[in-house]
């Protein structure tokens, strides 16, 4: 476990006056010229592709096979979402693809009342991503030999890592033994990639060395044997970090709370404790609302692997009624595995969303993070406030279709 | 709990000899243009946008706010995945959308081995979405005089939701007590929609009416008190059903095993063992591998709820090796939220992917969602091959950028 | 699910003045004199075996095997613990078998708090013992044929039922289908017995008939497939019940608060919120703070299965801060097995224990209920007020044994 | 985390013919002196409280408070359990307290087959108590002030825990942030205590170190945030350890699983194999069949806190054919809360309990550790046989008291 955790020195609170992103809820032309034209004195870029272009599939090579075409999701942007991060510092503009209406007002409603009480402070703790080969023995005599020779061996593997990629580093080893079974749980920095292939080919290439290496052979072993968590929600998440760990916060005022969000502190506090009781006896990992609706909009707009919704959408979100009538919110994400290099985020249109969020490519990965947990942060003060009100049918019958009745 | 299984009557062994859908690891204007007449001779369609036409923003009116522009998401497609349920009989081509290198690869490779086996028997088990208000009281004594009168009432409200829905039948009430606090949840048979909506505005019309009606008032109440497992995996889920609940099957001769999947009974056999104490350790719920990595690039491709993945990866996978050196194989999806109508299903790309499987619109979801797990099934198969025998990082190296490491 | 939830009308608050049970933390012959003699005036009876006789072996028959003699447990009394519930109404002593010094002192200053504030009300919601037999098939189309002769059987069971058992009552019956494997949970209702025994006979009698009577059979079967949570904590619990579900409530005016429980209504929200946080982060089921330790030290005083605690102590603790100063709070346990007849109830100590609390034999295990979950929420208020406060470092060291420091 | 694993060099297998103990289903005076010749012939002691004598009440100052007598739980005495491990290293005959007819039957059986097999290898992986406080800040700014000074006194603590305790050694600190709650976990080496009020007590010194030194205060901590698992199963008990973390396994040939077991390696692999997707589909931690009886049974006899139970019986039991026609079967408890020293352990009759097993007081907690693990898995054999072959419900009809059906 190596916490990453830096002195936030560089935590200021912003001063100058939100410019207000203009919000369309009706698709034009028009509407979406301006919003372009926006976002271009905000951000000094233009999104041709996302706005305009047909794409040319040789693009995609290395993302995908037996291609048919494109498979094409709207996408609404809102902001400015103000952070206050390690990395990410300043206003953003975040773009959402999704099909379900009322999300992206909803998330925007969320990032103004933070954006007006001064922004969301969001601090990544800690990175890592795992592979957990598996080795079986005879016996657990012949396991704890093979334990001996790993111990005294581990130092080494540095090397071969040095090796095999430019990026990774081999952070920590775990071992857990369950009867003549041996899992290694392999800890990487994976740099700005999400990191599941890099962890995957580090960690074959160290295994092939312990196997030709190691006296003591398992009778037989596997690159993973399906503890690390890839792809589905895990409890082990909040003992350890997969990806990126972040937790955000805020505390809104009251004023805010009425006049943004339409509710009260004493009311979102009722709310957030009901339902974290009501979560709870459904068995779930965490306790949070509905982080997978702003990651899977998020991820699917900036070339994120969205089968990693399963394991990211899980925390814990808490609030709290202040005495000045104030409302003291936050939210953790243990997992949130997010890269701004490799996977898809090449693509053209993933490209230019990342582009908008100025997170494209190396050296970003962890404002990436950061921003990704104030978003959420900023959905999850959104829909309960809804809830908290009787709102929430209400902006489904608004923003959603309702001929499906 | 509404059981809705059928006698599979209908359900026979294919006899025809498959036609193999032609496969293209490289990107080409030849390959997609093969792959698009091949689509037209099995399916008697066409897939133009898809393939080729630029989208009229127009479309997404009640999908999405402050757009901006599309995100376009490259397509592969498989099979043909030969299914026998209830719905579902026969063999579907499936679109799947992502930017993940191999992951068409392995998912093709699975339907092709389940294809050659005779077909995954895939049957969904029971329906039925829920909305869980919560009902908070002075006290026990209060809430319980409450429970008496809903008790007496709630007969009544099939009325309300025929007033307020044309899909939405009410199927059943469950009551849950923790202290002062009383949670009912209404599950309701919502037809072809995921019915997320849907049983929001019907639930919403019941809580006004008891509000008005019950001399007994609440303290406060909130339409959703957070228990109903929207967009998070819960262990709930085994319990009831959320979506669909589907259950589909296979058993994989020898030859077929050593042929396409390169591997044996045995060696399936074992890695599951090993995979499920992992994932067992990892405090996950059900047991399974990668859900996630086929119902994300399913869901994109035709229109559902992407963030409903966090919830629909959850289930368990089973496989066991017979005395014939053939292997069964099964997955159980309590909790796949799915819709054949309403939400993303009607955007261009979106329909036509539906149409390729022959699952657009009214009459389809149950078919749509027995395919889902088949496909889901022959992931797991093809995954679990992979690490049984030591290609997965080979398959991650062929198949993926290699640029990042 | 079968909903006993009787309207409480018999909940009378209490106004008789309470009268105090001496407190004595050393031990000596003087105060378990007085103790007796305070129990004897109190409820009728005497504790002679508890508090001296000679134990005759041959009462164990059938508790034991290759009997060697008595393991002895010191044991306390606490209260009186009063309750208002549909069968418990007034005011028990309660017998505590520990061996961690406090523990005893905690509950007592617990239950002290609640008597003054009015007592504790507690309603058993629900109850019923399961036994899940699982049935495995070449295939699902086998076993939808068995699940067809099945259903439309089932109404024939009762009377096997009354065959087997004077006190079985066969409540419901659930079916979960994974791939081929079917598993039929068979829920009773077990009089007061806690009815594990029961509830197997009378399954094996069910199973033995649909295996001699069903023209499909399965190709093997088990009479438990470990999934109705026997002996285990598990997050079905919430969604039915096992054994009996009951809640208990209580609200502590300010001055209770600050002159028993040396708290405030405010530091105990503030305890609770931080602490239920804590929970959730550990991968627990449910939330609470020790169950565990009133449950064991109940359960061995007076008969029960002490390996129970593993599934009972499963629960939900509320707390909450009203605006005038007082503090609401509840517990939630839906899993609570316990007997009052059969099990170790006749045993001489134990029997005597049940006596005290006036919960011996038929008519009294929803009593018995009522009481434990009144005792879990005095424990409950009584703990996090010294973990609310700093006080519980110095309690452990004031009440426990210093030697092994 | 500090794991203990040492290389097994002494792990032999016994060569000796096991010496029967004797089996006395039914309780008379002749089984009784019967069992007692030959357990002072076989461990060289006598324990004359246990089968025979008075108390003297004055014995349990510490454990108790207002003390009103005993009471009595008979206990059976089962072996000699066979324990290789890297403290255990004999045949142990191990007292059992339980009221459950067919237990000590049951547990007695395994070990019988177990000690025909050659024995267990039972290994105590890694040991550590924790102590979790919580502190609370205005901001995550100020809690990260706080961070940073924490990491670079964190040194100091030993002192301090020297002071504070002869035999505790902090081993390791954790931190885990939630927004602005910090929670420190601290772990500790507790010789042969089980440590619960040792860690407390050590914690409190070292925070109120901390309060008192660190210039940024908390607005305010608790000592344990709950988040230690601490009487109760949680899932974060496999990602450590707490308490002892032991794995067992056996491999049992044919001819002792049909002869002792009356089942074959292929019926205990299914029936193990449909159980363990069972407990996963109920929600479970882990997945084991029944690790509550055998622990709560000799905890209880042992002077252990019952309580522990809760979380102790978390674990893993898996199970494998061979294909010489054995079985492997292994137990895995990441969570066994036991001591030698300490707590219960002087008691009267739980002293005499624990000479028995060769573990009284100190030296004695990982060898006790190695044995309860052994026991665990022995009853999972047995429990799993007489369920592979049918014979469960006829062992709790022929051991149990019927009278209550």
């Amino acid at each position: 476990m190596k916490i990453v955790f830096k002195k936030p020195e560089g935590l200021a609170s912003s001063s100058e006056t939100p410019k207000a992103l203009p919000f369309f809820r009706e698709i034009s032309h028009e509407g979406t010229a301006a919003l372009s034209r926006y976002l271009e004195s905000a951000t000094g870029q233009q999104f041709p592709i996302l706005t305009n272009t047909r794409l040319e599939p040789a693009f995609f090579q290395g993302n995908i096979e037996n291609f048919i075409g494109m498979s094409q999701i709207p996408t609404g942007v809102i902001g400015p979402l103000q952070v206050h991060g390690t990395s990410a510092n300043g206003k953003y503009h975040i773009p959402l693809a999704t099909t379900e209406g009322a999300l992206v007002a909803s998330y925007h409603r969320g990032s103004r009342a933070c954006l007006l009480a001064g922004g969301i402070t969001s601090i990544c703790l800690q990175q890592g991503v795992q592979r957990s080969p598996v080795f079986k023995f005879e016996n657990i005599k012949d396991l704890s030999l093979f334990v001996s020779w790993f111990l005294a061996e581990k130092e080494n593997f540095q090397e071969i890592i040095k090796r095999t990629s430019r990026f990774a580093k081999l952070t920590d080893t775990r071992i857990q033994i369950e009867g003549n079974h041996l899992t290694i749980s392999f800890e990487y920095f994976t740099a700005d990639a999400a990191g599941q292939n890099m962890v995957t080919i580090c960690t074959e290439a160290i295994c092939q060395f312990i196997i030709a290496s190691c006296p003591i052979k398992p009778s037989h072993w596997f690159i993973e044997g399906n503890s690390s968590g890839d792809k589905k929600a895990s409890a082990a998440a909040f003992n350890h970090v997969r990806g990126k760990k972040v937790t955000a916060e805020i505390t809104l005022p009251a004023n805010i709370l009425s006049e943004v969000l339409k509710t009260s502190a004493e009311r979102m506090d009722r709310y957030w404790r009901t339902s974290t009781m009501g979560v709870i006896q459904s068995g779930a990992i965490g306790a949070q609302g509905h982080y997978a609706n702003g990651l899977a909009a998020l991820f699917l707009a900036t070339g994120q692997d969205v089968a990693c919704v399963a394991e990211a959408a899980t925390g814990i979100t808490r609030m709290e009624l202040n005495k000045d009538g104030s409302l003291y919110a936050a939210v953790t994400l243990p997992n949130l595995i997010v890269g701004t290099i490799g996977g898809g985020t090449k693509l053209p249109t993933q490209r230019e969303c990342l582009e908008m969020m100025d997170c494209c490519g190396e050296g970003n990965s962890i404002k990436y993070a950061e921003i990704a947990a104030a978003l959420v942060l900023a959905g999850e003060l959104s829909i309960a406030a809804a809830l908290s009100e009787g709102q929430f049918t209400q902006a489904h019958q608004k923003f959603g279709r309702k001929k499906s009745l």
